[in-house]
């Protein structure tokens, strides 16, 4: 899988792909990961690459020219399955986006940034638009960021253990059920019994029912999918 | 306001906070972000944080007592007003948390890693837990990221212009509308004539509209509430 993210802010995006799952996808050749500063894809000597609304009204607009410079010459170099835009007023992602995106060759995020892109990038290259969540960030960068953790993780080979993932919350509408390790008892706060009765079937029935109780008192929702 | 963030990948965390509005809000004095390594809270030689769940199952869980021994000492030195856990099975956020979190003085947010905390952790330390949304990322740092950029961009002084977040998706439980910037005309593909009026009152008129319209296509969720 090829991303090529495209931002004013490639140093924000720096440190969450040098460490951890993403860094290690990367140097196991699971993932290529490329930025791309649109500063680099301006025409005049100031780089400008927003400017202030017609219409009036507070915060700068993304300018339509460096981005469309930026995807016309990816486009130019391979086929992109999507070109995604981080936005609040985007679809929002959940686990079965994450899981669908994660089996795609490649693809682009735009980065947001200030008030956001010119509609015209929207209408004309964009395909997809993700929003992380009904909040507001100052750019897309760290939705970039949340979107390709969510992604990757997923791709086979990138988690130590396979089952590891599956056994997430969302994957099946369930929360995951409380976990726990040593020591067995801390200051008093004990681990629950069942746990160490080497009875599998019936931890499997335990986390199972305490998946379902978490699910129903927290987000009942889910369980309505 | 003062952030502290307990983490066993503080590296991962390094560059969002050194960029943008962040670093500007840091710089200002206007919040304070520590970032905690939950391997300097640790008792053996091996630095163990974390370890198998109890039970079995794949993935590895953390250790309650380095996550005490932090929390512990941070309280010893002022009072905080929430012991934030980030997690996927936490409460949804959104922007009324994020503007209430903005008004806090003090907040630690904990992240989770691998599968997550010993569920003694959240029963006895934690006072709020937050998910950034309905999909499973490799740990808490990016949603710690998230939140912080969430809650820190509406600290009064943060953002240049005061107006710039009141008009933004979700304040008003409406989507933005569309912005526009140069050039008039690009290829063919042309801003709508209204932002060329001069006529204020029917430019806001237009954005209304719009905003309503593209909520109640993309988002009648938020209409309703």
């Amino acid at each position: 899988m090829r991303i090529d993210i495209i931002t004013v802010l490639p140093e924000l995006l720096k440190s969450p792909f040098e460490a951890s799952i993403l860094k290690r996808a990367i140097e196991a050749d699971l993932v290529e990961v490329h930025f791309h500063n649109l500063r680099d894809y301006t025409t005049d000597n100031y780089k400008t690459i927003d400017d202030y609304q017609f219409g009036g009204g507070a915060g700068m607009v993304m300018l339509i020219e460096p981005i469309d410079k930026c995807i016309s010459k990816l486009k130019s170099q391979r086929h992109y399955d999507e070109v995604i835009y981080m936005t609040p007023d985007g679809e929002t992602l959940n686990q079965g986006i994450a899981n669908t995106l994660s089996l795609k060759e490649n693809i682009i995020i735009l980065c947001g940034h200030y008030k956001g892109v010119d509609q015209r990038v929207r209408d004309m290259f964009v395909t997809k638009e993700i929003s992380i969540g009904d909040y507001v960030l100052s750019g897309g960068e760290l939705g970039a960021a949340v979107l390709c953790d969510a992604v990757i993780r997923l791709i086979p080979g990138v988690l130590g253990n396979e089952t590891s993932a599956l056994t997430d919350s969302f994957q099946d509408n369930l929360l995951a059920p409380p976990i726990y390790t040593r020591p067995r008892d801390y200051n008093g706060h004990k681990v629950p019994e069942v746990l160490f009765s080497g009875n599998f079937p019936k931890i499997e029935k335990w986390r199972e029912e305490q998946a379902y109780k978490r699910t129903k008192e927290r987000r009942p929702d889910l369980l309505d999918e």
